[in-house]
């Protein structure tokens, strides 16, 4: 029999636990719908608050609606660490963190004038959206994508530290062919050039108007052009191969248990026994 | 025997469902390519109506044209409703309501004097298009396309919700570091200016002018650089699977059980059995 | 016994075929390699005349130049002429207009003045280059490369129809949408728009201004941002099999003198014979 | 008993040996560390110096720094050489040449005054980092990506020489079609414009304005829109084929001969035997 634990919930907290946790649930879903469009919108009242024009004609409104949205993300805050058995966890936890932050910027406005840089750690709230995406049927995607990009992390950054110092060695080329007068006042500036054109941005902003710097800049476009290939080959491979171990068996052998075999494989392949 | 149906077609509208349904009869065929011409080139005449210099000099013309095209349409919608058995289907279809759309505009503006509005809808004609070439040799070609795109959807959803919280982060960020004399008036012109850079289209109307607005636009074009790496790798490997299930039969040997032969395979390629 | 055929090259007449048209001879190298220089100088100075300071110091150099390449070039279009069974089949070949294209606009020059615009046609002469390049060690990555672009030209055709069906209806709301202040002026200026802005090259000649349109134009960017997956998803898909082709194996069936056999396989697919 | 080599370095040059050439020993990890870090301080403080802000407060600083960096890495220099058995084969090697001109610039600077031509030496530095990460775990990421883009560099060039064509051309009908007041003032420039235009960076600088260059260009955009692919599939297969070697051990089952088996692979996954 199941002992009884001090750690236990209490039966509300069970109820609580059930409501915020748990999708399954009809309340669960209800909760996370719920929360979902509160995100949205809090985020979006972020958004226009900065807007001039919005900002003047509504100023109370968006106050009384922060306030609102705060008050609600805190007690849901709160929900959540009585409603757990181990409350540590999750404050520490990426989405712990996140939520504390979605309510604090509020709070420390009531001390600092100056509030208008912690807008930007208002709209990480969005980041909480992921939460509640994390339990519906994107799961599956959302595994196999990050699986892929993970798996292709080495490669990508071999070939980022390759474009780095190319960006650095054209753009300081550039520097030495190009005026000043030009846009091309510094090393760094020629650079953030060299990104915009490497990458086919192309803002326009610093453009070269000697022949010379305009022959380096069409190598510079046309290479930037060629090596996109390889980040997308790299990823295609690991997108594929992702889906694909989705695809290999999932029978275990009944003699070492070893998961992994390939669709084709009869007998397995880590210690001969027939496979069923 | 073959039952007398109430709904059964009269030998004339039999005649019409062959003109306008099918596109195997010479008489088909040909009122596909007119029909095809009719809408291009009503659609070329809705374009250049708009140009002031045209409209000025065959402002009649272009009316008299407009008319034109509409009675022809109308008379074709009419036909494809007394052609078919039953027309409630239709109507009420995708094409049905593109068709209906097609001629609607024109006689609304004998009511409503600004009719600029609808030249939107006017211009949705071409969607027309889409139901003559579905007859065509493309039809193999436009499903593989549309398979492989309708099973990377939510890999694709998954890619651009992602995309967009990158965005949103992204021109929060860049809002508060960089100042509203530059382009960075709002946090939705600065999301605005987010997108244009990561999917390195790169107006150049908006551009940070500050050294940490460049060096975080800097990182925004290699992001945008990398990351079509993932749709792209998305879409190659639909388009792969989509495709390969059009050309390898799933006719198993008879003899070794073997499958995978290809559809021009008369005997099994491993055992040399003749294959069914 | 061979037949003596009237048709049959003089001594003269092959001696100067194999210095042409045969690459491996060590004269027919030479003549090749001799060729390629003349192309590109040729072409080399066509774009120079164009640039105004050049032109102002040589323009009797360039004049002489150009005749200089003409003539040489008569000379060997003459001999290509002379020195082949059936000349009518070159000159009417794609290669054999080239050539004629790549002198004609200098002697027509003698008669009409304006003649800037058979510069045009001069710098066609470039083309002659892959006759040359054919001959050379590339020959099987550009079959590859064609090949897979062949092959995929249906479902890139389905695509680039899809795209102009976009930028059409596109081009048309922002028509709508912006004011011809800003260079929505037309419907087919408008779609221009589209097409900069879908293709990521985004000039920023014409760029929205009001809120509407740079969130359709912001909607326009992340399409073509995904879309371009569509068509690299397509080729990448082509030039594996296409270059796939190359590694099944050459062994003819000793029955039906099928080819196109897999390297795996051990029986003809077509008739069931053992394969060697 | 191994003889005594005049060549064999003495004690003092073996253990300098370890430090500098050996990155397993940690004195030679230390040495690597700080070595990378000295090479990233010292190419950042020729990039700093060139912007005129940071050049007026500090220019006696960036001096010192300068040869401070420079006196260190004639020391490495130096010592790389004593410490090596044949230094000729170092000296003239690529990271020896690489070495040797990230000291050269700073001693030349003595006798000549315009150094600034020098700085772009000096940035080569930064091709130093390579050589230490080549000792890393990235081995294998940038050796598979090397391969993939060696594989593929026929396929390139075929690809890069068709683009060349294609922008010769299309840059020279822009030049008779646009007039020289709009940017296209040369051939050259007007290739410089397909160029920019074909591979979506649209700076924006030289943009058609006539209805024919505008349509020329659109044709322009959807064909460098299109082609992307064409590099993208040729690395993609490549990568793929290249990661391929590195995963799949070429052991063939004494039993069946099957190949293809896992790296991790003890029994072969055909018929059960143990594999070699």
């Amino acid at each position: 029999m199941r002992q009884q634990d001090k750690n236990e919930l209490r039966p509300w907290q069970q109820k609580l636990h059930e409501v915020i946790y748990e999708a399954d649930t009809p309340a669960g879903k209800l909760f996370d719908i719920i929360l979902l469009i509160a995100i949205i919108v809090s985020v979006l009242c972020v958004m226009l608050e900065s807007v001039p024009e919005y900002n003047k004609l509504f100023k109370d409104g968006f106050i009384y609606v922060e306030w609102g949205f705060t008050i609600l993300f805190t007690i849901e805050y709160v929900a959540r660490i009585v409603s757990i058995k181990k409350p540590v966890n999750y404050i520490f936890s990426f989405y712990g963190i996140v939520d504390l932050l979605s309510i604090i910027p509020t709070y420390l406005g009531i001390f600092i004038t100056g509030t208008s840089s912690l807008m930007v750690i208002r709209s990480l709230r969005l980041l909480r959206v992921f939460r509640i995406l994390k339990l519906g049927v994107y799961i599956k995607e959302a595994r196999v994508l990050t699986n892929a990009l993970a798996a292709s992390r080495k490669k990508i950054f071999v070939f980022l530290f390759a474009v780095v110092m190319m960006v650095i060695i054209l753009g300081t080329i550039m520097y030495l062919v190009e005026t000043p007068e030009d846009g091309f006042t510094s090393i760094p500036r020629s650079i953030y050039w060299a990104i915009v054109t490497l990458t086919t941005v192309g803002y326009g902003d610093i453009v070269p108007k000697t022949e010379l710097g305009q022959f380096i800049a069409a190598i510079v476009m046309i290479l930037g052009y060629a090596i996109i290939a390889v980040p997308t080959g790299i990823v295609s491979r690991e997108i594929y191969l992702a889906d694909q171990d989705e695809k290999v068996t999932n029978i275990a052998c009944t003699n070492c248990a070893s998961e992994g075999h390939d669709e084709d494989a009869e007998y397995c392949k880590y210690c001969g026994e027939k496979l069923g």
